[in-house]
């Protein structure tokens, strides 16, 4: 008796096992597309030594992001995987290697979208969380809310059981030269913002988008900000639609430059909806906002976009952008200066 | 000789006097649009005194932004003159009025963008600004920045000379009882999003939106954010993209409602992108994203869209929206439920 009941309970569940709808497997192969920053990276200021770390440090998030999308998880948790690998590493302006802001103190932002139901989490001016992306996930998947800041954002990552820092974690002496450096240069207000060194220096964020196998698309991006930045400056990163977006019906986006023209432009969504409404291609779509909108006003930066076909763009219109990409046809490929 | 200095000063000042563009002149007459917020406004729930009190607030805002505009001012500073009479009048939930949090403080959120040239300013969880819409604008004219957050955001108005006032200024009885009602309501984590009460009390955002005779679109949004909001929480208002949007291209938009589905959305530039890349006209682009879009995705509130010709939609999936306009045709008119 208690065997048949056995039978009959895994009969039962078979019978309702969800069978994947037609359309869902139209899309195509399992990809993830991540970056590290854009800016004025030179192969004339790069050692090999530190060229081959960047490169292993790229190469890490893609084969963490792309294992959890090989044994069939979820998009967003493939950028997840990706961007904690990023976050965790000192070569990046983000997490650990978060940049210092003129109170010398590492204020991190972070934002997650998941395209299948545009659900959708961030936050910014956050001093004590090790990775922002997961508060930002906790953000979407454990409150109404999308956004939150500062102290209350903490508060809600320390009660979801999110990893809590002290600020201390993220000092990193190179970090902290560059804003001893951008200080000094700072003449007026505007010279942190003109100040070459630093307008590098602000371009350090990083990001993953993903399709998976049930054809879902997800974003996700992370940073340390500019450095230098005052006042409670929040930048694109955080910003649903200007630094990230996620949406199966048009692509995933994440951006990485200077914020405050991707927070103008709206960016992420504008590349979505050059690809819904105008019918581009998600490389006409990136083309079309990062080569030609975004230096006409006068900003620079990047993005990586990933459509529901597997198509995807590496974009940007400065010197170079850490940024990778992996799926089954090319293998996992890392790139840091133009081609 | 020196009268003739000065006449050959005025010549020369006159003949350089920069003339209208032939482009710039096709566009339509001056024109504002407000509202007040969206809900679940009833008639059966107000009194005659109370319907009269919003109609008037309404007008006075009317008046005092299309006075900037008759008298060839910029649709900025149309935008600035009527929000701050919303913001300094108690019926309404930004400035003034605002909200409480759960925290007992009021947090209040704005922001601004000039369509002809897409600079932005926004603030978020200020709580000494007296008119945080003036200090959006200080955000972006004086910095090179687009939002602040904070104690940072505070910091920066100050520096600015924007009006600082006690927390103790936006202390409102009814704001506060409604706190409280909220506060003994919620049983559980999600019953300060479903209760109707609350839900209907996040719906009091202020916007603006303004064509001037130079042919330059603006859009403004001012609020207090949700009652009982914790952790943080930022709304759609100073989202650029979300709920507040201008782009002489296509359209200025300010948005009113549950501010998550409007960042979910991005329903300020998605409006746009439809007029821009679909073709659609502001109505048709309001109506897409406010009366399909937001309902299927589970959000509802409004939105009010002025285009470069002058045409304009006041578009809510809620029962009201206190709501007004004044052009040279039509006069001012203001509307609290649906036709």
């Amino acid at each position: 008796m208690k065997h048949l009941s056995l039978i009959l309970i895994v009969f039962v569940m078979a019978c309702s096992a969800k069978p994947e709808k037609a359309e869902e497997l139209k899309s195509g192969p399992i990809t993830l597309v991540i970056h590290g920053g854009a800016g004025t990276i030179r192969k004339a200021n790069m050692t090999p030594e530190k060229e081959a770390a960047y490169h292993a440090a790229l190469q890490q998030a893609l084969d963490s992001g792309y294992a959890v999308l090989k044994r069939g998880g979820k998009s967003t948790d493939a950028v997840i995987a990706a961007i904690k690998i990023l976050e965790d590493s000192p070569l990046f302006n983000a997490g650990k290697g978060a940049v210092f802001t003129n109170e010398e103190k590492n204020e991190l932002d972070a934002a997650i979208m998941d395209g299948s139901n545009l659900m959708a989490g961030s936050v910014a001016g956050v001093t004590t969380i090790k990775n922002p992306i997961t508060a930002a996930y906790a953000v979407m998947t454990k409150s109404e809310h999308v956004m939150m800041v500062g102290k209350g954002a903490e508060q809600f990552a320390q009660l979801n059981g999110i990893e809590i820092v002290d600020p201390s974690y993220f000092f990193d002496s190179a970090r902290y030269k560059a804003l001893l450096k951008a200080k000094q240069s700072e003449k007026d207000k505007a010279a942190m913002l003109y100040d070459p060194y630093t307008k590098d220096s602000k371009f350090g964020t990083v990001g993953a988008v993903a399709l998976d196998q049930y054809g879902n698309l997800a974003a996700g991006t992370s940073t340390g900000g500019m450095t230098n930045k005052r006042f409670g400056r929040v930048g694109d990163a955080p910003i649903i639609g200007a630094g990230t977006y996620a949406n199966n019906q048009t692509c995933a986006i994440s951006a990485t430059g200077w914020g405050e023209y991707f927070i103008r432009l709206n960016v992420a969504h504008d590349v979505a909806a050059l690809k819904g409404y105008a019918g581009l291609t998600v490389q006409q779509a990136a083309d079309s906002v990062v080569m030609k909108k975004l230096p006409a006003l006068g900003g620079d930066g990047g993005i990586i976009a990933l459509d529901r076909q597997g198509n995807f763009a590496l974009t940007f219109c400065t010197e170079g952008m850490y940024r990778g990409y992996v799926n089954e046809k090319e293998g996992a490929k890392t790139f840091i200066y133009k081609d």
